[in-house]
């Protein structure tokens, strides 16, 4: 009995349409709200598949991407770095085409683009908004710049503080930002923050970022508040991806890394202000109120006091409600509590400040 | 060296309220939508205390109903069964008393009530909404039945299932209907569904009730979506107890038992309408379109094709967002895939027919 | 400024062994004790990676074998459906080659294999122990089958129940039977159990095997006692590849998928008894005794009661402790309770039978 | 139609046990090994009920106790603290009364205890292995001592670093010490850990204890590794009341708090020496060896270098396997790396310093 091969082909691709469909079906929604009348979107813009050194097909990438929430992602396998060449030749355009059709089928925005990758110093580079790679596998790094620049990409330095024996800013980066082929930097990377690259961005009007650099398979509880993806919000005029590259253009980010936002204190400030609902008072007796404080947003809200009243820490977990005490006086009419938002970051080692206003009438 | 006692009572009374708030801080809510222009309230209307066979302090109660999103509690101690009596004397008013004013600092409504305890059959019963508790402490259930109707309470029938060997209706149960002395019935009771119940309640229109029951303190894994408290969902005109006990009266209630909704089918379609939101879809290639649809609810929603369109079986979990792909028409303006909802139960065995529709313009 | 690239591989290298190291440091070993004088070996011989159909570069799935406690594990890539082939030039034997140092790193043993693929029937074979894949490469099934045996592999018929319009034992069947070319056959396959196979390897003296067939990358909540892994139990004279062959070739295996453990009774058996202690009693009153029972198992036990003693239904969680209140008369030495292992499957519906003997002494 | 009272109770009862029983049947054991010879025993010495500032029934202790995996309780209700009195009449030998039963069946060592109450300074004191509490309640503190000591007690201070403000060791303590009437000090209480209890502990050989002090019913996510209860491990001849009395006033105790083991370095040398299993080197390459450590303790164990081999820190999380690839030499026999483990602290800030030895023949 000969059995053809050919004639199997169908039916191992419908199991594996069925099995892949089950296993990608879920999707947590990650909740930031949207702000100044701006869409929140949810990014990583920086992983890596077989293509480079990462240990995934880039379908996975997207099965990821839908079950963690995300909303955009960009594949930046490494133009320079090949070390699975042998097995899978290179073909820098390939992972991108290959997580298309899944892309769309999730509704993931999938942004084309690559990582340059030299000896630190310079570093790594990511470029999103590519239409083709090739292009830019020059040897010298300011080629690669401009054939980027050519397809009007926006770049960004990776982790910056990668390699803490040669971290700084070098001639080459003011080179770069002075010829506008540097417009982000990554302020945080997997599980690293640098706080030089966070002050670099303020002072030069870079664009914060924050991406997971994964190569793994993502693992699930690096789905939970305590230990989630490090990502870059985006806030975009809409859900597209032109949208996110005018946002990214004009620096409208923020950068959520271990449970800390991180970004302009504009952005911060709408975030809190959106997230955190306050009840009116529920209950008085003698000189206290009781009010329920409500927190939307996935972050769990840690604060400071800096004036007078309310309790010396306050803290509001992710998705959940908090019952506040507090004093008040006879008469008032509101009651204002002035705190600092010891995780959300406008700089190094500054937290967000904020009033909770409570009608007290 | 001698030291006083009573001075060292504000001391821990500092430490008790400091601990008491910390434990007690935070509240997960229970996603379920308000329909039909009422309010959807998380009620759990049956529960004991030390006060007659349950082994916490009546505050206890309080913590578990903030920390699981209850908006309304009933603490229902048995009147005639009062196995601590020898340690805690019989005070029927006390467990009320008691837990009052932590419910006011946590913004749960307190309904006052009793269970009053007969062999089966008759059975137990709880009484809602009474002003004081010791008239219910009578020989005759009829006399006590008349006492709490006196004080104008809600009447229900508890876990009407219980004991196997004695179950039914019988004559009393007529007897107390007749009279209007019995309002409502418990479909479900911690971990039990008792169909009759469900029959009964759907014929003789009496008000449906799911309640924990519980006597032990409440178990955290006890709040996840597989394994949650039994409750009452009651559409109230708003948040209080004259209006919680209006739309009792009318019977505007649902249960929520083991991930199944058990109720009238205005009040299910009315929650899954508002709770199922539908997308546009974003994808569409040869004759197929893609689709998300989330699921705002508490409530892992699982539906059965009845219609000739869509997956056969299509499971939309808790608070996530679900993939669908579905076949369609060449011009087709609309897609209409009917389902039946398996655990949204409009009778026993009965699930609720519902249609999805998709948008294709 | 020119920078090379060479010279940053040494650097990337570095990082990456970091993180790899990082990620894979922990594993959760599975509790399942040895028995009969032999090792436990916790195996799973059917799995893909990007070689095929899979979706995860090979060295993945030494990386998942070790955080889940596996100590086998066979990667079995199809030889003859390539959908990668594009990106990813046939190469039968790299996913092994490439496993390998990890592999040995993590001391997990890899067994070389393949899955010889053909339409149902008579439906997909796997292959191990083969010291070249190429030469099973053929047109014909029987050739490749040969061709394997050649290598002294040992051959199993995979998911026997996969197509349910085409399921069956067929003349092909027949044939690689007789000619010794078919040693085991998948009664459990992922998520899916195979009556039929399971009668056929207790009628026919197949060994009886159990696998993941995992495609994508695993999730760790796939590694929970509700949910995880389908794998094969081989109770081998060492934790040797070549014992492993040798307790294959006999048959030594037992299947544990979705909670159940299914085998042969003598194996299932010497596991139960191994991993129950039962205490002596602790505790008696009147004619009740308690004692404790400790479940050492990574499988949750389930037991109905055949003789007259002891609660109807006895629940023995993995990794726990359970108590057991039982009456008991005066004077007597001992206790012994008649159960039957719901869950331990000796045939298709039938429990393992077991006394539970209490020493009352 | 009457229906009697009392017929019920029987079917209450019966409901109830049953309840009861189920809720209580699973215990997950705390993995800690014996050491020296003596059995090492987990123990809670301070928690409240109803029955003085508590929020449950004494039996909800016992069943915690069960769950959670520990072998000795003690309530120790306050003497002169008693809130509740109004409904709950002060009867100070109840709590121990009402938990014996409960204790029994569950193999729990209940020993009876109580809290002397007074002031900060001195602050309060645990006695265990009283006979009756009754001769404590007295107006003067040393007089409450000296009944317990002839009683044979053992006399511990609890939470001595509790109020801030009054901290200290004081002429009390002295003249409690001197009279031997004072044999240990809690270093742990809840979620505080007190550095000068810890210092004082050592200087003056008093019998470490740590202890929960729980007033509201417990928490489940309080057993996991990262947030489990404060305990004491005692290392008793056997597991009895006598031999833990006996093992407490001969100081042979360890402190379980936050992840962190506080003791004397020969009990913490010992858990360490038993808990830790390095297995052969399974591979080697080039200069470097793998090898496994199993870690069967509940503690993740966290080591940081001080030797000059192995990596920097080295994390051997709870009831798992750690993979270190670590350095060779030529011809070494065995390989010897220096660490001190950072969360076994023998003083305050100061680790344990351990070998681990691998065996390279």
């Amino acid at each position: 009995m000969k059995i053809s091969r050919n004639a199997m082909l169908f039916t191992i691709l419908v199991q594996l349409l069925l099995a892949t469909f089950a296993a990608g079906q879920i999707r947590r929604e990650v909740n930031f709200p949207d702000i100044l009348g701006y869409k929140t979107l949810k990014c990583d813009f920086h992983m890596h598949t077989v293509f480079s050194d990462g240990t995934v097909w880039p379908t996975v990438r997207v099965d990821e991407a839908w079950r963690e929430g995300l909303d955009v992602i960009s594949i930046t396998d490494h133009i320079e770095y090949q070390p699975h060449k042998q097995d899978v030749p290179t073909n820098f355009n390939r992972s991108y085409e290959i997580a298309r059709p899944g892309a769309r089928e999730k509704n993931i925005l999938l942004i084309k683009g690559a990582e340059i990758t030299r000896e630190t110093p310079p570093g790594h580079f990511n470029v999103l908004y590519l239409e083709d790679i090739d292009p830019l596998d020059t040897e010298d790094l300011i080629d690669a710049a401009k054939a980027a620049d050519a397809q009007k990409a926006f770049i960004f330095w990776n982790h910056p503080g990668w390699k803490p024996e040669h971290k700084g800013w070098f001639d080459i980066h003011t080179q770069l930002y002075e010829n506008k082929l540097m417009h982000g930097i990554e302020v945080a990377n997997g599980g690293s923050y640098y706080r030089e690259a966070h002050q670099w961005a303020l002072e030069k009007n870079l664009t914060m970022m924050g991406n997971s650099d994964i190569h793994q398979p993502a693992l699930e509880r690096q789905t939970t508040t305590e230990n989630h993806r490090t990502m870059t919000l985006v806030f975009a005029r809409e859900r597209t991806a032109e949208a996110v590259k005018e946002a990214l253009t004009e620096g409208r980010t923020a950068v959520w890394f271990q449970n800390q936002l991180i970004g302009r204190s504009r952005y911060l400030e709408a975030i809190f202000r959106e997230s955190i609902e306050i009840g009116k008072p529920h209950h008085r007796a003698r000189s206290a109120i009781w009010v329920t404080i409500r927190n939307h947003s996935a972050v769990d809200v840690e604060m400071d006091r800096t004036g007078s009243q309310g309790p010396a820490k306050l803290a509001l977990p992710a998705n959940a409600t908090t019952l506040l005490k507090c004093g008040t006086e006879e008469g008032a009419e509101q009651l204002k509590l002035s705190y600092v938002v010891r995780n959300f970051l406008i700089a190094p080692d500054k937290g967000l400040p904020v009033d909770l206003t409570i009608d007290l009438r």
